[in-house]
């Protein structure tokens, strides 16, 4: 199935800037595609160091267990990403394929096994061809590039209709660092998944705490708030590598003011890169943006926009381009966080569509319409509680997503 | 828009047996629809008491507000419902709607309010016409008859695209008893909500805490089993009326063995009721049964089962009659529930596709392959932990649930 470029991708694609010490390769592995890439190699200098944010699945991949247990230690030295196979739910062949490619990749980067991070997204169930990325790994690392960025964005995507990079130019206290980010993920990955992968990485010099500190917040307010069908992934994974060649004065605290600009940059990035993969969203025509405020916490009101946000009902009106505010207050009722009725209000494309528990009497219509036939829609509900906020973003339900998802075998 | 019957309706129609103290009236009051009924009034008999089940959402309807304390008293002499209009999200003003018609059926049952139950489902945040409701009543209250059941599932309908009656010739002891029921419900009401109403009446006679005891694991069994999109309404109500005109030895023990026959017969009938819900879902093409079985509890189970019901993913393949058990690991992972991954195991139709975490080798995909193809899907889920065991009901997400959904203005 070849699918065009969504809608609502970006219109100017950016090119990352090279992050002194990351050196990328990409090569056609014939993993499961023909005529592509689909396997790409990253290999960082000796000092750098990892964080990173995992799937919650119960049922979570083999790669994704080896990250676990090498973002414990925080050291990373190279990163393998394969585009077409998942190695999820393969059992202990599957790990004997995850220990097959980390060893190999740590032999051409000269380091120790766990300081190799791998991802695979692809078809659940099947038994990942190790030799065929194995095999190539000396001729990769031979390659590899720190101008690579752009075709590593292309050798990790799959159902992806373009590829995602990201890029700021940044500082630590007063001196110049660089973030550079690739990500995949469109709702799902033919013909299995929804799988979102990310890999930022920087010249910042930064212990493992201290990355994990700025990660974390970084993650819930981009990744974690973005929905496009509501299915969580076996597979999904968001690294953050450093790798110190930046010539800052050391930080430990990750309350360090040193690191305001850093922190925001890559809030930023992330953010960018997470939108990215909502305007891939299958079948997406609309690019949805939920502002949720008054609910308890900043918790529950992340909960109450992705109950939104995942809404079918919700979704669907956004694809018929009708400002259905009924379904919002429904999905608001059902998102099981504390919410009043009688003072709720919403508004659509800035517009009050309701307050006070009741439509707002003879209000414009006009504009309303307007801005539900655009790309951009932007939906705000207060829930009349507390002072929680939150914004999560995701796209409508259309056609195009279950031609996409049942109109295909696997 | 008018919809064809959906190709999951029951073959046969079901004329529910009249209910000794129950009798009905139907009447075309034009609270939204033309040229069709839209107000069930229903009167019972003194000594009437009542149980029921109400949607948990946060925004519920000034309806359910009144149904919660109605239920309180536990006595019930008339149910008033009307289609078109959910008089949801109409504050003041639509709990001023409620007390009026509640008023009115009160006088013409000779009772007081609160033993007046009303329950509107339709369109959210227009303000139900109640004098279009409250004139007809003294006429309606003339005419009300015993065998009117399948009039009154016609009149309580809205997008459904047909009427949903049960009936079970029960007994407690020996004594023989007579349980009738009917609903409405199919994903949602044009334009705006999913809502599920059930309204079902026996001559028993049992004290309300008796019916709450019977009532509650019978409604989790049933309609908190089924899902056609996941969405929540504002405005779900199922009320069990029981008129006492049976003679019947009297029980005020819910775990009376005289209630063993008609305990299972009042689960049969629910069960009965919700399927057919799940068969007018949205655009289905398949009724899915699934079995989720070596859950922590029964609790996990459904709520794991419930995650496979509600997955994208997993309707979509189905639509697709693509038996994509790789979709069904994911929605088991992201359930929320604990699971081994290396010990589920999953059958469809019966046979076994993946087992130990991993796909089974060389199964025969032909028998899977045309059960896929059929009406009638059976998903087997054993997640490898307990001995909780649970079943939901759900249906495919085609083209046409978009079709309803988003091609379609309010």
């Amino acid at each position: 199935m070849d699918l065009p470029v969504s809608p609502l991708a970006p219109a100017a694609r950016v090119a990352p800037v090279p992050v002194p010490g990351v050196r990328l390769a990409t090569r056609a592995c014939g993993v499961r595609y023909a005529a592509r890439t689909d396997v790409l190699l990253a290999l960082f200098d000796p000092g750098t160091t990892v964080a990173g944010v995992l799937t919650r699945s119960a049922t979570r991949s083999a790669p994704v267990e080896w990250c676990a247990r090498g973002l414990a230690g925080g050291r990373a030295r190279a990163l393998v990403v394969n585009a077409g196979n998942a190695n999820a739910f393969t059992g202990r062949r599957g790990i004997a394929s995850v220990e097959a490619v980390t060893c190999a990749a740590a032999a051409v980067a000269g380091c120790a096994p766990d300081a190799v991070f791998i991802a695979s997204t692809g078809t659940i169930g099947e038994f990942l061809p190790d030799a065929r990325i194995t095999g190539p790994l000396p001729e990769m690392a031979a390659a590899a590039r720190p101008d690579a960025w752009g075709e590593a964005a292309q050798a990790i995507m799959t159902t992806d209709t373009f590829p995602k990079t990201a890029t700021r130019a940044s500082r630590i206290g007063d001196v110049p660092v660089t973030l550079s980010g690739i990500a995949k993920g469109s709702g799902m990955i033919a013909p299995d998944m929804a799988t979102m992968l990310a890999f930022v990485a920087t010249d910042a010099a930064l212990p493992p705490a201290v990355l994990r500190a700025l990660l974390g917040p970084a993650a819930d307010a981009s990744f974690n708030s973005i929905t496009v069908d509501g299915d969580t992934s076996t597979s999904d994974t968001l690294l953050l590598f450093a790798t110190g060649q930046a010539d800052h004065a050391p930080v430990t605290d990750p309350d360090d003011p040193a690191l305001a600009a850093f922190r925001a940059d890559l809030n930023a990035l992330l953010l960018d890169l997470a939108h990215q993969v909502v305007r891939d969203g299958e079948g997406a025509t609309r690019f949805v943006e939920i502002r949720v405020s008054g609910a308890a916490d900043a918790g529950a009101a992340r909960r109450i926009g992705l109950a939104i946000g995942n809404s079918p009902l919700v979704k669907t009106a956004i694809a018929g381009a009708d400002a259905n505010w009924g379904r919002i207050v429904m999905a608001v009722g059902k998102a099981g966080e504390r919410a009043d009725r009688d003072r709720l209000a919403i508004r659509i494309g800035g517009v009050p569509v309701c307050a006070d528990g009741l439509a707002v009497p003879d209000y414009d219509e006009a504009p309303v319409a307007a801005h539900m036939q655009g790309r951009e829609i932007l939906i705000e509900v207060d829930v009349g509680i507390g002072d929680g906020r939150a914004t999560v973003w995701t796209c409508d339900l259309t056609h195009g997503y279950i031609d996409i998802n049942a109109d295909y075998r696997s």
